[in-house]
C-alpha cells in the first residue's frame, strides 16, 4: 500500500507514518510548529542522516506529499488501527506499522526509540487524540448515539394540556385541517384579505364567533371555550386569528362590556355571525399606549339628542385600525366625552362607518395602513371623522350616561378610575394574546425540533453525521423555550381560570397578572421563533415552513393589546401598593421591624450552607427553586419601593423618580410573573397523575427554573443569595436537562398535538 | 367653585378637600385604604360627629362624589396650589385652602389638627407626594427637559466613520438617491426580481460591481473601495446587496481566486458588466455547515477530456443558491472530484446553466426556491445535474488540476488542508455580510432614534407629553445599540484593513477574525433591528417604515457565509490552537510556570482594593475596560482547554468532549471578538483629533465596555472578578450613561449620514 519504495522498506521511516499523515491531514497546524517538530526529527539520535533527512523533506511544506501518497499512508494505517484498544497513540500505530515489514515483532531499535517517539507525538497535543479516531470505520460517539425516545405516553401528556377544552379544541383542529382552510400567499394582500374574511365567516357558521356572548344573542355564553378556541385556531394563520379577535373579541366585547342590554339586543347577535363586521377605534396616531390622552372628541347636543364625532386634527386619526379599511361597518370609537362644555375624559360610542354594500358614510373618511411586517391578511386602516353625528343611544353607557337633563352621570367621579374600570373589562384581550402566542411558539417549536431530529450535519471522523438536536448549542437553544412553553401554557391556563371566576376585589390582581404574563409570554414567542428560524438555517427562511409567517405575525403582540414595557411597570404600580402604607407609614417601629423581616431572610435562605449547596437534590427541590424565585420577587420590589421613597423624599419629582427607577420597575413586573409561572407549573405537576407523564413534566418544570435562575445569575451573585460554586453548578445541571430532555423533546411537541395541515412545513411534516 | 354649600362654608371640611380629592382621582386605591382611612376619619376629636359623617359619606364607595364635584373640588385646589413651594402637602393645600373661607388667616383648630391631618396624608403614601403635581399647570420635570444637544460636529464624525473611502462612498449615495432607485413592493415576486437586476446592472454600469477585479478585466483591482461599495449599498434594499453579492462578489471572486488566467480573461470582464450572470453553487441540501460532505460529483474522463457533473441523490442538490432561479448563466459548481475512480476531495468547476436566451441547458434543472422571510428580490433556486458534460478546462485550478497524463495535481496533499485553503480565499463574504449587516443596523437606528426624538407619549400631570427617547428603559434599549453599532464600525474597518495587507501568515488569524466579527455582528443586527421594530411601536410593523424589510432581509445573514454557531466554533478551535502546545506538554514545570501566570493575574487583577473599585474614574479607564475584557477571553479559554484535556485525558472521544464543551467553546470566540471590538474601539479613540467627535466616542466606547460588562455581570461574579458593589456601580454607570448619550443620539445616528431617500420612513425624514 505504501507507494514510496524508500518508506515502504524501513521499519525506522514507518514508524513515523501516522504522525507525518497526522501532520499533513490536518488543517490547522501552524508553521511554527513544524519547525518544532524539525527540531525533533534532528535530535532522534536513532535515525541516521538519510532517514533524517527523507523524514525532514515529509514535513517540509515545500516539498509536500502528494495527494496519492496521503492517501496510501492512510489506507495503511487503517490496516493496523484498532478501535478496541483504549488509549491509543500514533507512536503505537507506526510501531505495529512497521512491525509489519519483517517478521511481526518490534525492533529493539525501535523499543528504545519509543521515549523521544512519544514527545514527538506529544508536540502535536489534542491533535493526536483526535487523529486515531480518523483510521476507525464506522467510528461511534456518546453524541451520535443520542436519539429520540419514548418515555411517557403522549396522548395522557395532550390530555393534560387540553384539560377541560379537549372537545371543542379537537373539534376546532378537525375544522381547520379542512382543505377550504389551506394557506396561501400573502404577495396579493387583496385575495389574502378576502380568504381571510371567508375564513372567519365559515368559523362564525360553526357559532365559534358568539360562543362567549350570552344564549339569547346565538352564544353560549361560555367564555372559556372562546379563550379555547383562539388558542386552537393560532395553529393556523394568525391574520385570520386576529380578523376573528377583533371581530368577536374587541368590537363584541366592548359593545357587550361597555354597552348595556340595548345595545346586545340590537347588535351582538349580528356581531356574532359576522353580519355585522366592525372594529375597536380606540388608538390614535398620537396616542397609543398613553390612550387617556387620546384627542377624538364626541360632543353632546341636548337639543338633538345626538353626539357629534370628530377628529380635530391629523394626529388624532385612529389608526392601525383592524376590519376598518375593508370590511368594518361600525365601530367602537373612544373619544373624550364632551358635555356641556366639559370634558369627561374617555367614552365609547358605536358609530357607523360603511352602509350594508360597504360604500363608506359621509364624513367617515379611512385609509388602508397597507402592507405591514405581518398579519397582512388584516384589513388595518386609519379612520377619521368630520363632525359625524349618531343618536344619542350610540353611547356605549355602562359607565358614563348622559341623563334625560343633558347632565353627565356615571357610577364612577374619577375620570382616570373609570377609564382604568372600562379598560379593565377588556382584559380578556390580554388574556387572549398570550394565549394565541404560546401557540404559534408551540408550532414554531414543533417544526424546528422535529428538523433538528432528522437534519443530519458533522460528525465523528469516520462515522456517520449526527442529528443536530444532538450538539449542546442546539439542545441549549432550544431546549429552555420548549420547558417555557410548556410552563406558560400552564399559568395561562390559571390566568384565564383566574379571569372566568373573577370577583370585583380579584380584578386588580387579575389585571397584573393578565399585564405580566402577556407581556413575558409574547417576548417569549418573538424570542423562541427567532432561535426556531436560526435553528432550522437556510430551511427556515423559506416561506414554505412557515417559521416567517408565524414571527412577523406574532412580532406586533409584544406592542398590542399594550406596549410590554409599558404593562410591566403597570404590573410594578400594581406590585408596589402593596407595599405602599408599609412605606409611607414608616417609623422607627416599622422599620425596626422591616429589618427583622429582612434579617428572617437572611437566616432561613442566606446561609452559608445554603448558598453554596450544590447538591442535585437540592437544586431539582421544587422548594429551593419556588424560594429563589420569591426572594428575588420580594427583594426586587422592596428595592424599588426603598429607591422610590428616597428619591421623592429627598425632593425629587415623582415623574422623575419612576423614570429613574423604570428599569427597575421592569423587572419588578417579570420577577412578580416567573415566580407567578413557576407556581404554578409546580401546582400542575402535584395533581399530574400519569407517571410518565408526571416525570418528564418534572424535568421541563426544573429546566425552566433552573435556566431562569442562570439567566438572572448575576442578580443572586450581587445579593449573595448564591456563591459562584453554586451557579455554576446550576449551569451544568441546565446543561444535564437540556441533554436529556432532548430525547423526549419531539414526543414533547408531538404531544402539542398539532394537526399537520396546520404546520404544513415540509421539514416538520410528510416525513 | 365649591358646589356643595355644606362643603364651602365649613374650613373644617375643605381642609380635607385635596385628600378627598386625591383618593377619588386616584386610580388605584384599594378599598382596604379605604377602611384604614375611615379609621383615621374617626379618631379626630377636633371634628363634630356631623362632620365626621358627612367626610365618611365622602369616601364611601356607595355614594361617591359625582363627577361635577370632583372637578369643582380640583378648580378650587388649583387657586392655592403654587408650584414655588418646596415639600408641598396636601394638608398644607388644605389649610391654605380653608383660610379662603374666613380673613385669610389659619384658625386654632385647624392648627391643633396638623399633626392628625398629616397621619392620614401619610397613609396614602407615595400617591401622597404624586397627587401634588396633580395641581400644578406646565409641570416641568427633569425628564421632560431632556433633548437633543449638538456637543460636537456631525460632518466630523462622519469623516472619521468614512475613513479613506469618503468619495466612493458620496458618489455611491448619490446614485441610489436618484428616483431610478425607488424601492418597490416585495408582493410581486417577478416584478421585484427584474427590478433588483436592474439596478445591479446600473452599478455595473458605474464600475462598482468590477471595482476589485484587476484593471485588465475591466475593474479598477481596489477590494477595499469594493467592501466601502457593499457597506453603502446597504443603506438602500438589501436584496439588491445580495444579488450585487452574488454575482460580484461570490460568483466573481470564486472564479478570481479558485481560478487561473485563462479562467480571468475568459469570464472577468463579462462578469463585472453583469453581462455574464453567475452562481455560487456550494451548499446542498443535505450539506450546509458541513460543506465538506457535499455528494455532487464531477468524474474525469481522460479520453474526452471532460468531466461529468452529477448530482447523486435528491439530498446533493444544490439549494438556495442566489441568481439561480432567474437570471444565472454560469456557476461555480462545488463538487467532490473523481479522477481514476479516486474521491480526491471538494473541488470548483464552471458550470454553464442557461443559454443567452435564458433557457435552461439540457441535463441541468433548476427550481424556485419561492418566497422567503426576506430578500425577496433575489432570485434562489435549487440547481441539479444529470450527468452534465463540462470541458477539461473549466475545472477552477489554483488549487487542483488534472495533469496531461490525467492525473490529479495539487500543491495540496490533504484534502482537508486544500479545502480550508479554497474556503479561506472566500473569506471577503465574511468581511462584506458583517458591514452590511451593521449598516442595515444603522438605518433601523436612525429610524427608531430619530422617532424616539419626535414621538410623545405620557408626560407628567399637568405637563406636556414627554419624548419616548427621555424614557430610561427606551433609552436602556436603543443606546447600547447605538453604541455597538459605532463600536463594530470600527472593529470591521479593522479586518478590511487585515485582510487587503494581508500575509499568508496572517491568514488563519483573519479568517478567526472574520468568523468571530461576521457572527457577533450579524446576531448584533438581528437582535437591533428587533429592538428598533419595538421601540417605534405600531409604526415600526408598517411595511413603509422600512424596519419590517431591514430585518427580514438580514436576518439569514446569521446563518449564511456560515452559521454564527459553527463558526464561532471554529474561532474557539482557532483560539485554542494557541494553548494546544502548552497543554500537551505540561509537566510538572510548565504546569508551575502556568499557576504562577495565574497567580500572576491574581496579585495585579483579582487584588481586594480592585475588586471593590467602584471609583467612577476606574470605571471609566480604558486600562481596566480592557483588562477586564482580556481577563474574560483568557480565562475562558484557559479553562475550555483544561476542561477539553480533562475529558480527553479520562478517555472521552474527542468529538464527545467537544460536544460537551460546545457552549462553552463559543463563549471563547465571543470573548474573544469582543476584546478585539473594544481595543479597536479605544485606538480609534486615541487617534481621533477634534475634540467634540473624541468626547463623543469616549462616552459610546465606555457606554459599549461597561453595558458587555453588566451583560457579562454573572461571569465576572462567579469568578471573583468583582463583588456586587463594583458590578452594582457599573450598572448604575450604565444607565447614567445611556441618559447622557440620549442628548447626542440624534446627531450621532445623523452622523451615519444615510439618504433620506433611503431610509424612506415617514417616520424618519419629511420632518
Amino acid at each position: 500500500m505504501i507507494e514510496s519504495a524508500q518508506v515502504k522498506a524501513n521499519p525506522n521511516l514507518l514508524v513515523f507514518v501516522p504522525i507525518l499523515y497526522t501532520v499533513w491531514s490536518d488543517a490547522i497546524l501552524t508553521p511554527s510548529e513544524i519547525s518544532v517538530l524539525e527540531g525533533l526529527i534532528n535530535s532522534q539520535g536513532w535515525l541516521t542522516d538519510t532517514e533524517k533527512a527523507f523524514l525532514l523533506s515529509k514535513i517540509n511544506p515545500a516539498t509536500p506529499p502528494t495527494a496519492d501518497e496521503l492517501m496510501s499512508w492512510r489506507s495503511a494505517i487503517s490496516q493496523v488501527a484498532d478501535p478496541k484498544i483504549a488509549n491509543e497513540t500514533l507512536v503505537n500505530l507506526g510501531i505495529r506499522l512497521a512491525s509489519l515489514t519483517g517478521d511481526g515483532t518490534i525492533s529493539e531499535t525501535l523499543v528504545q526509540a519509543k521515549p523521544s517517539l512519544s514527545n514527538i507525538e506529544s508536540t502535536l497535543g489534542l491533535i493526536s487524540h483526535e487523529a486515531i479516531f480518523n483510521f476507525h470505520t464506522g467510528h461511534k460517539t456518546i453524541t451520535s448515539e443520542q436519539s429520540t425516545q419514548q418515555n411517557f405516553s403522549v396522548s395522557e401528556m395532550t390530555k393534560i394540556l387540553d384539560g377541560d377544552y379537549s372537545e371543542i379544541i379537537k373539534k376546532v383542529k378537525t375544522f381547520i385541517s379542512d382543505p377550504e382552510f389551506q394557506y396561501m400567499s400573502p404577495g396579493d394582500l387583496m385575495l389574502y384579505r378576502t380568504r381571510v374574511l371567508q375564513w372567519c365567516k365559515f368559523l362564525a357558521e360553526q357559532g365559534f364567533g358568539a360562543m362567549a356572548y350570552p344564549k339569547e344573542y346565538g352564544g353560549k355564553g361560555d367564555m372559556g371555550s372562546y379563550f379555547a378556541i383562539m388558542e386552537t385556531l393560532s395553529y393556523h394563520d394568525l391574520s385570520m386569528v386576529i380578523k376573528f379577535g377583533v371581530q368577536f373579541g374587541l368590537w363584541g366585547m366592548s359593545v357587550y362590556f361597555l354597552g348595556t342590554e340595548k345595545h346586545h339586543k340590537k347588535y351582538l347577535k349580528d356581531i356574532g355571525t359576522l353580519e355585522l363586521p366592525g372594529c375597536f377605534a380606540m388608538t390614535e396616531t398620537n396616542h397609543g399606549s398613553n390612550v387617556k390622552g387620546i384627542e377624538t372628541t364626541a360632543t353632546y347636543d341636548h337639543l338633538t339628542q345626538t353626539f357629534n364625532i370628530h377628529t380635530p386634527n391629523e394626529f388624532a386619526r385612529k389608526e392601525y385600525i383592524g376590519n376598518a379599511a375593508l370590511h368594518g361597518q361600525m365601530a367602537t370609537v373612544f373619544a373624550k366625552l364632551i358635555v356641556d362644555g366639559k370634558d369627561y375624559g374617555v367614552s365609547a360610542l358605536i358609530v357607523p362607518l360603511r352602509d350594508k354594500k360597504g360604500k363608506v358614510l359621509p364624513g367617515v373618511t379611512i385609509k388602508d395602513c397597507g402592507r405591514k411586517m405581518g398579519l397582512n391578511g388584516v384589513d388595518n386602516g386609519v379612520i377619521y371623522f368630520n363632525h359625524v353625528v349618531v343618536p344619542k343611544e350610540n353611547l356605549l353607557d355602562r359607565f358614563t350616561s348622559v341623563n334625560a337633563e343633558g347632565k353627565f352621570e356615571s357610577p364612577i367621579a374619577s375620570d382616570n378610575r373609570r377609564f382604568f374600570t372600562m379598560l379593565g373589562t377588556l382584559v380578556g384581550g390580554r388574556i387572549g394574546i398570550p394565549r394565541s402566542g404560546n401557540s404559534a411558539s408551540k408550532s414554531g417549536l414543533t417544526i424546528a425540533i422535529r428538523y433538528g431530529d432528522q437534519r443530519r450535519q458533522f460528525g465523528p471522523e469516520g462515522g456517520t453525521e449526527v442529528p443536530i438536536l444532538n450538539y449542546r448549542t442546539h439542545q441549549r437553544r432550544l431546549m429552555p423555550l420548549l420547558a417555557t412553553s410548556y410552563a406558560l401554557h400552564f399559568s395561562l391556563q390559571y390566568l384565564t381560570n383566574r379571569f372566568l371566576n373573577r370577583t370585583e376585589e380579584d380584578m386588580q390582581e387579575i389585571e397584573a397578572l393578565a399585564a405580566g404574563l402577556k407581556s413575558f409570554a409574547t417576548w417569549n414567542t418573538t424570542a423562541t421563533l427567532q432561535e426556531c428560524r436560526e435553528c432550522c438555517g437556510g430551511k427556515g427562511y423559506l416561506s414554505e415552513n412557515r417559521i416567517e409567517v408565524l414571527k412577523n405575525d406574532t412580532d406586533i403582540y409584544t406592542t398590542f393589546e399594550g406596549d410590554n414595557t409599558v404593562l410591566l411597570q403597570l404590573v410594578a404600580k400594581s406590585r408596589l401598593t402593596e407595599f405602599k402604607q408599609e412605606f409611607s407609614n414608616m417609623n422607627v417601629f416599622t422599620i425596626l421591624n422591616y429589618v427583622a423581616d429582612q434579617a428572617k431572610t437572611s437566616i432561613t435562605e442566606m446561609n452559608p450552607i445554603t448558598i453554596r449547596n450544590t447538591s442535585e437534590e437540592h437544586l431539582l427541590d421544587p422548594e429551593f427553586q419556588l424560594s429563589a424565585f420569591k426572594y428575588r420577587e420580594r427583594d426586587i420590589l422592596t428595592s424599588a419601593a426603598k429607591r422610590l421613597k428616597k428619591h421623592i423624599d429627598s425632593g425629587m419629582d415623582s415623574f422623575d423618580a419612576f423614570n429613574v427607577c423604570q428599569h427597575h420597575l421592569v423587572q419588578v413586573g417579570l420577577a412578580y410573573i416567573e415566580r407567578i409561572i413557576l407556581e404554578q407549573f409546580i401546582l400542575q405537576i402535584e395533581k399530574t397523575n400519569d407517571a410518565g407523564c408526571k416525570t418528564t413534566l418534572k424535568k421541563l418544570c426544573d429546566l425552566f427554573a433552573l435556566s431562569q435562575i442562570d439567566k438572572n445569575k448575576g442578580w443572586y451573585l450581587e445579593q449573595g443569595y448564591m456563591e459562584g460554586s453554586k451557579t455554576k453548578a446550576i449551569r451544568r445541571l441546565v446543561n444535564q436537562l437540556c441533554w436529556d430532555i432532548r430525547q423526549d423533546a419531539v414526543p414533547l411537541v408531538n404531544a402539542f398535538n398539532i394537526p399537520d395541515a396546520c404546520l404544513a412545513a415540509p421539514i416538520a411534516v410528510n416525513r
